[in-house]
C-alpha cells in the first residue's frame, strides 16, 4: 500500500527521484567529453549517503564542507575526501583521527601559517594528507590569486613537508552570470587560473599534480578543460531557482520541493496562508537581485504543475503568504483549506538545510525516507 | 577541569545562562503590573526543554509553532499546550493522540470551514480540545479583523460543538515599530483589537473568557492590559539584533552567539574569512531594512566584547566575511588565523534552528549542552 502526497504531514521537503537522476546525468554527459578529468561530487547540498551512491561509484571521490560530513560519508564507504573549507588549525587533531583510519583526505589552505601548522603536524604525527592551495579566479572569497607571491611560499612549505598536491579554485562568482556567453567566460577564468597557478608552481621545481575546478554553472558550461584534472560541483543534483536564473536549468529539472497545506486565506488581499514558513523554505533569497525574484519560492500544485504567476511573497517562521506575482486576486475558492501545495526553493542547500530527511517521489508515489546530516 | 570556548569546536551555538535569566526576569517584572493575566512563553524561539524549565513555572503554559514542539514538551512534563499555527484540519489525527494522552491543548482559527472540521472531529471523538480565534489586528498575517462578520459566524460553530475559548491576536508589524511611542502603539492596538473581538462574541451571547495578545515588541511595552487575560512572547529570551533594531533591548542584552575560527584574510579588501557561514548564522537579513543593517551579523571577541563596527558583510555555506561596516582596513594581523571570534545574530530564531544543542555558558566557562528540538 503506497503512500500517496495527500498523506504526509506537512510541511516537509519532497525529492523527485526521475529529476535527480535526470540532473545526474546531465552531469555525468557534460564532462564525458574529459574522460581524463575526475568528477568529484560536493554532498554539501544533500548530505545524504543515498544521494551520494546515486552520484557515483562507491568509495568517492567527493568533496564536503564539513568535518561532521566528512566522518559520515567516510562512516558510509567513502574514503577519498577532500574537506572543501580552508583549514583552521584547531581542526587537525579531528582530520588526524579520520586519516588515522586510512581515510585519504585532502585539505585546503591558502596561507603560510596554515601550511606551516599542517606540515608540522604532519611530520609529528606521520599521518597522510595532501593539502591544495585554494586559488581566487574570480575575487570570490578565499584563495591566493595565480600570480600572488604568496602561491609559491606556500607552496614550498608544503612542499617541504611532501604534502603538496596541487591547486583548487571555486567560480562562485559564476552565479551573478546571466547568459550562456557569460557562463563559459567564467568557466574559462576558473580553468585558466588555477592552471595558470599550477604550472607557476610546476616553474618553481614544486609539485603540482592534482588542478582542481568547479561550481555547478562552469561544470555544466565548461568548453575546454585543458589542464584540468577535477571537476566539483553540488546544487546541479538537485538545481534551485538561483540556478534557473542563472540560465543553468529550468524550473522543471528542480528535484527539491516543501509540500505545504493551505491554512487560510486573507481574501481582500489575495493571500492565500499555508504552513511552510521560512523554516521550511529557509531564509534564503537568492533571487532577489536576480531579474526575476521568486520571493520564497514558486508555487506548484500537488503534481509538481506550476500555477500561474504564484509565488510565496513573504514568510513567518510557520506561515507562508502565498500570492500573484503582479498582484493579480487569487479566489480562495480554488485553494480552499486543506489544498496541498508544493514549493521550488530558491537555494536547495539552504532549503534542504532545514529538514532532517528527503521523501523520495517517484511516479507521484512515496517509495523511500532519506535522512540527511546536518552540524558540524 | 572546565572547558573554555577554546576549545570548542567551531562554529557553534553560545548560550550565555546569565544573559537569558536576565531577560526572563526583565519579563517577569514587565508583567507584574498584573497579576491577573497568566504569561504563556512562546518555545518556538529556544526549542528547548532546559530554557521552557527557566522561563516558567513547572507544567506550563506554553505556546509552540509545531505539533513536534507540543509533542517534545508534553513528552518533558509540560500539558498546558497551545499550537499557535493555524489549524490544518488533516493534523487533526496527531492533535488527537496528543489530547488522548491528557494534553490540555487549544488550537488556533480563522475560518468556518476549519472551525466547522474540527466541532464535527471533537464530537466524534469525544476529545478536549479548545479553539481560539484568530484575530487579525494589524494587517500582518492571519486572522479575522475584530469587526467581521466571520468573527461570530466561526464563534457560532464554535460554540455549538462547546469548544470556543476566545481570542487570540499576534501583532506582527510590532517588529516595524522604531520608537518607544510606537512600540507603545502596537501593544495597545494589539490590545484594543484582542479585547473588541471578545467584546463582540460576548455581544452576541458567545464564551469568550480567554483574551491572548503578544509578540516580544508588545509585550515588553504595554503600558496597559485591560480586558487581556493572557501575555505571549519568544525572541524576548534570547533577544537578537532585530530587536535591538526595534529599540527593544541592545546588543549587550544578546544571549545567542555563533563561536566562529578565523581561516583566512583577503587583505587589500579588509575581509577575514571565517568558519561561521550562512548555514551556522543562518540566512536571516533581518536587519536589512532596519536603520542600522548589521549585514549576517555583529563582530565580538571570545569575551563577547563587541569589536568596532565589525559586521560580517556575506556569508557563503561554509564561510563568513567579516569587514569593517564603513570600509574602514582590517590588519589581518589584528585577527591572525585561528583566532576565535563570536556572531551576534539578526534573529534568534533562525540562527539557533542552525543548530542540534546549545554549549551553555557561564563566566565564560561552559557548563553545560542543551540539545535543541527541529522539525515538525
Amino acid at each position: 500500500m503506497s503512500e500517496s502526497l495527500t498523506q504526509l504531514d506537512t510541511p516537509c521537503l519532497i525529492l523527485d527521484q526521475a529529476r535527480l537522476d535526470r540532473n545526474l546525468a546531465r552531469m555525468r554527459q557534460q564532462l564525458a567529453t574529459w574522460p581524463q578529468v575526475v568528477f568529484r561530487p560536493h554532498m554539501k547540498t544533500a548530505k545524504c549517503v543515498e544521494v551520494a551512491r546515486r552520484a557515483l561509484p562507491a568509495g568517492g571521490p567527493i568533496i564536503v564542507s564539513t568535518l561532521h560530513e566528512a566522518e559520515y560519508f567516510f562512516d558510509h564507504g567513502f574514503d577519498d575526501i577532500l574537506y572543501g573549507v580552508g583549514l583552521a588549525i584547531d581542526k587537525l587533531p579531528r582530520i588526524a583521527r579520520l586519516a588515522a583510519r586510512s581515510a585519504r583526505l585532502t585539505v585546503i589552505l591558502d596561507n603560510v601559517v596554515t601550511a606551516q601548522a599542517l606540515g608540522d603536524f604532519v611530520r609529528e604525527s606521520c599521518l597522510s594528507i595532501r593539502a591544495l592551495i585554494e586559488i581566487d579566479t574570480d575575487g570570490h572569497r578565499s584563495g591566493v590569486t595565480p600570480e600572488a607571491e604568496a602561491l609559491l611560499a606556500i607552496g614550498q612549505v608544503l612542499q617541504a613537508a611532501g604534502i603538496l598536491h596541487g591547486v583548487l579554485t571555486h567560480a562562485g562568482e559564476s552565479y551573478n552570470a546571466r547568459s550562456e556567453p557569460e557562463l563559459h567566460a567564467f568557466a574559462e577564468l576558473e580553468r585558466s587560473g588555477a592552471v595558470r597557478a599550477a604550472e607557476r608552481l610546476r616553474e618553481a621545481g614544486l609539485s603540482a599534480p592534482v588542478v582542481s575546478v568547479g561550481s555547478t554553472p562552469t561544470a555544466l558550461f565548461a568548453q575546454d578543460l585543458a589542464g584540468v584534472t577535477e571537476v566539483r560541483a553540488g546544487v546541479f543534483m538537485f538545481q534551485d531557482l538561483v540556478m534557473a536564473g542563472v540560465g543553468v536549468c529550468t524550473p522543471d529539472d528542480l528535484a527539491l520541493s516543501v509540500l505545504t497545506t493551505v491554512i487560510g486565506h486573507q481574501a481582500e488581499k489575495g493571500w492565500v496562508i499555508t504552513d511552510a514558513g521560512w523554516m521550511a523554505l529557509s531564509r534564503d533569497r537568492g533571487t532577489e537581485r536576480q531579474p526575476v525574484d521568486q520571493g520564497y519560492g514558486l508555487v506548484c500544485d500537488i503534481g509538481g504543475r506550476r500555477i500561474g504567476e504564484l509565488i510565496v511573497i513573504s514568510a513567518n517562521q510557520e506561515h507562508g503568504v502565498i500570492a500573484d506575482r503582479l498582484g493579480a486576486p487569487i479566489s480562495p475558492d480554488d485553494f480552499p483549506v486543506g489544498t496541498r501545495l508544493r514549493i521550488l526553493p530558491n537555494h536547495a542547500c539552504a532549503t534542504g538545510a532545514q529538514h532532517a530527511s528527503y521523501v523520495v517521489l517517484e511516479d507521484g508515489v512515496v517509495i523511500d525516507r532519506w535522512a540527511r546530516e546536518r552540524g558540524w
